[in-house]
């Protein structure tokens, strides 16, 4: 069950990631409650969003899965995983951190300045380094994207993204200074990030390894918030690993 | 080329991961300077160390290898990858950090409370966690380095301690706010450690990932400073996958 980062869509998901992972894993893509193609309102705080998942997951029939968390995406799988335990089997949390995440109040300004040359490099700018590799990395990313040719999401609304700042924000004025939420986390979880992320900063993953009980953190360098989709390939082993290669289906 | 450990010897590598990776690789233990069956004197500084591990390398006839530097071993690994850069194809760097790693001017402390109940138990108490598992890691971790019974490893004299010491603490004090060292590892490197390291706290090999270009850096939880023995299955599994499984010999 994949949980999107902020104003992302359906079709944000990287097929060289999601493709992959469906060769021995059900994958299930969704827009949350409001964004793109869903309707209904996107609600302003992130245990809204993990109640709406938690309502679409139940509805979908299933007793337990596996949830990928990328970004805001990351913030609901905590919440789903203390909240809801029987329903998580185990988690993996991409460019992500903890309730009072560093750095993550100053999203506002850390996105205008992503979208400072055009919103076409945009996620370019917010995903990737500024290295040679890191900048091909985000070209060849944006490219995937486009794949899908008929059917396509809907960028999120207005509306949308300003209810999810909004609970990013508050997210990271939360305090949880003794990582109740992380400590509280029972089930095995692979946490991956680059060494340089601009939006959630990295040593918010660091410490997510530090607090949640059973872990292995995964920090690849040159690369940002969207290191999972730059490393695709050792991504995609490590979870295939990590799920135990499973066919949940 | 495996780089050891302050006071450790030949004996003092775990089997499982030795053998695991001489399977694929090419692999070579060695005694440096006046550490237990090799002559000498143990020099006091890291640079030193280095030299005379350089020494035998470049002895042996080897134009390139890879290093597994661990703890003291990765500080001798770091100095050798910058200042004899054509040596060395690859490095993983294991319960190590960079110069002026914070907490290891403490060794001394920190080694006292691990034999406070008994040399025998000072590996476990210093390398593992306290948990279940740690403990349990620990004990049969012990029972493997038993598993060689003739032709043993003398084990390091007070006079190499004393000298590893000096060499460690004196790494601890230097200073490289500017991570020059770090930026100038132009090798890949493999970084690993548990999330609970007391010798050389976990923060540095984040720190470690930050500024060595080109990185991989892996955290388990519920492990220490030995988190390479208490996960070798994973840990050889990511090693011979970061060395390409190359038949060096």
């Amino acid at each position: 069950m994949f949980l999107q980062h902020f104003t992302g869509t359906m079709d944000n998901w990287d097929p060289a990631l999601t493709n992959a992972l469906a060769k021995n894993h059900h994958v299930v893509l969704f827009n949350n409650k409001g964004v793109s193609t869903s309707g209904g309102k996107t609600p302003e705080s992130v245990s809204e969003m993990a109640k709406d998942a938690v309502d679409f997951i139940t509805a979908l029939g299933y007793g337990q899965v596996d949830l990928l968390g990328f970004s805001l995406g990351g913030f609901i799988a905590q919440d789903i995983a203390v909240n809801n335990p029987s329903l998580v089997r185990k988690i993996v949390l991409a460019g992500t951190g903890p309730i009072g995440s560093e750095g993550i109040t100053k999203l506002e300004s850390v996105i205008n300045e992503g979208y400072k040359d055009g919103p076409e490099n945009a996620l370019i700018n917010l995903f990737f380094t500024k290295s040679e590799s890191g900048v091909n990395a985000g070209k060849a990313f944006m490219k995937r994207l486009q794949l899908r040719t008929t059917g396509r999401d809907t960028p999120a609304s207005n509306e949308t993204i300003g209810a999810q700042a909004k609970a990013i924000i508050t997210f990271g004025y939360q305090k949880d200074d003794d990582h109740k939420q992380l400590l509280a986390i029972k089930q095995p979880v692979l946490i991956v990030n680059g060494t340089s992320d601009l939006i959630v900063p990295s040593i918010n993953s660091y410490v997510l390894s530090q607090y949640i009980p059973d872990s292995k953190l995964i920090i690849w360098s040159d690369a940002g918030h969207g290191a999972l989709f730059q490393y695709h390939e050792d991504f995609v082993r490590e979870v295939d690993l990590f799920l135990g290669q499973a066919k949940n289906k």
